[in-house]
């Protein structure tokens, strides 16, 4: 850890002048730069089309974990900020089979998040998503995506890592070994093992992801997460209810969540069912639903959360030293 | 021209999944996708960081020409939607000599401007900014730019264009020949030789726009854009006072302006003002004007529409052809 590392740890973010002329935040994004560089060169290599997501709509994603949508009036009608493009993806699988953005996100996410060190107001997500997959097949392309990402930066800006105090030996060690997994109902188990109070109902926490994270060395996979902590989107197990065919990928070194994906439901009476048990009103996705009627292809996808790759390529404390414009939830700024 | 150009001439955009499953739409989705690619290869080759723009902000580029901004409650604070990046342009060469950005702009046109064939209520730029640049020095960038997007499509999605009914021989000749070069006077006489009753004092119409585009060859350039026609961070000429140091780049064949850009007021007098001029309050961009007041570096830099870029290229009718997701305004679309 050097200078710049430590100055900034726990902080909030300094006046945007400042940040944007702090080498530490230079570094970050010459690294981020890269990470974008390696991450279209490595979809386009295999059969992504890169598309542009849209910033509103009049319906986004529901979403969870108490954020809120931002509403905008858009002539007249009350339409939402991006929170994310699901819906959008799961359309553009009518133009193509695999498709990808990297899409700008904005949650309202709760005062509280400002101090967890990885929570943005507006950040970015890698999304993908590939007609007629499974969930195997997108945690596959997660997982080389990753290991692309890794041996990309280390190749290209290894002076910007060590810059920021960051052991490239570390990081080299996620190319070495296959990623770990397990499922909702282990890691559930195992925070118990660890005297960490984890619902077996519920998304796992903040506290118990991070403990995970700290305990691992590879990069792991959670997979089968219970219905009712994800949206109406993630597809429902057939032989197992209850259970979704989704998955976390979870970064060692107490970086926590690097990317949440699933296989999507599909079928409009399911996604109408889904809707319901979730508490949300059909009728507000008109579009959507008129579309999942008419008919949309079956898919697995995922969303990669950019920054939160970025802080765990160069080790930085906190998700708001990576972002060039950083907006901390609560706070007021440019 | 083939059956899929037509077919959509004039007309307003079909429901999402009709339009993501038009072999149009896709064709000029792929030819979009090269334009990315071609574009990033472009200005990474020449030394410039991408970056990735916010999508909201307490203050944002003021317009021209009617658009009305986007407000959004942010944690209790009246924020916008960006309609451009400009200010964050400015702010990111406190980092970098050369950013650009491929931002997403919101900008509620007037519902008059839905048969323009050339707005969207949201829409891309490919934003360049260089720090101690000259007019002339972007334009170079803006001209390498083009010829170098043009000759990546010519190669690399061929049977894209002629599927569209593009003559890739049109094309071609972008390659040939250098970029023309005019003046707003020199294209407001044009105009009035050709009978059209433009204003010198103003920006020049669209009608004005389209017929100087119909008869030109090549690309060409239009500098010196009088004051009031502008944002106040175009610079105003120091030996000519009320001629602001800027510049268009105007496509032929009808499709118009590709480009606006500028040398950049950094002044901070210069910029109250300039935004005093304009009716702009000074007091609404505080978290700009402080940072001018620390002190920005001198810049020049341009947005290039991407959709108009794209349609250009495909030769397409309308803007909207060649957006996924298109908001033509006034219109409710997801």
């Amino acid at each position: 850890m050097n200078d710049t590392y430590d100055e900034n740890e726990g902080a909030l973010p300094p006046a945007l002048p400042v940040h944007l002329a702090s080498p530490t935040t230079q570094r970050a994004l010459r690294v981020q730069h890269q990470v974008l560089i390696a991450t279209r060169a490595f979809l386009g290599a295999e059969g992504f089309v890169e598309l542009l997501p849209p910033v509103i709509g009049p319906v986004t994603d529901p979403g969870v974990r108490g954020s809120k949508q931002l509403d905008v009036d858009y002539y007249g009608h009350r339409y939402k900020l991006m929170t994310s493009g699901i819906f959008y993806k799961q359309a553009s699988l009518l133009a193509f089979d695999k498709i990808f953005y990297i899409a700008p996100n904005v949650r309202a996410e709760p005062v509280e998040t400002c101090s967890t060190r990885r929570h943005l107001a507006e950040f970015h997500q890698i999304d993908i998503e590939v007609a007629g997959a499974t969930r195997t097949q997108v945690q596959a392309v997660a997982e080389r995506l990753l290991t692309h990402v890794v041996g990309h930066v280390l190749a290209t800006v290894p002076d910007e890592l060590t810059g920021l105090g960051r052991d490239l030996a570390v990081l080299a060690e996620v190319l070495d070994e296959p990623f770990g997994r397990t499922t909702h109902a282990g890691a559930v188990a195992q925070l118990h093992g660890l005297g960490h109070p984890q619902s077996p109902d519920a998304e796992i926490d903040w506290e118990g992801e991070e403990l995970l994270s700290h305990k691992a060395g590879q990069p792991f996979f959670i997979d089968d997460y219970p219905k009712g902590s994800r949206g109406f989107y993630d597809r429902e197990s057939t032989t197992e209810p209850g259970v979704l065919r989704n998955f976390d990928l979870i970064a060692p070194g107490g970086f926590g969540e690097l990317v949440s994906g699933s296989e999507r439901e599909s079928e409009y009476a399911r996604i109408v069912t889904r809707m319901r048990e979730t508490g949300e009103n059909p009728a507000k996705y008109a579009w959507y639903l008129d579309m999942v009627r008419a008919g949309i292809p079956a898919s697995a996808g995922f969303g990669m959360g950019l920054e939160r790759l970025v802080r765990f390529l160069t080790g930085l404390d906190s998700v708001w030293q990576v972002n060039a414009y950083p907006k901390v939830p609560g706070l007021v700024s440019p």
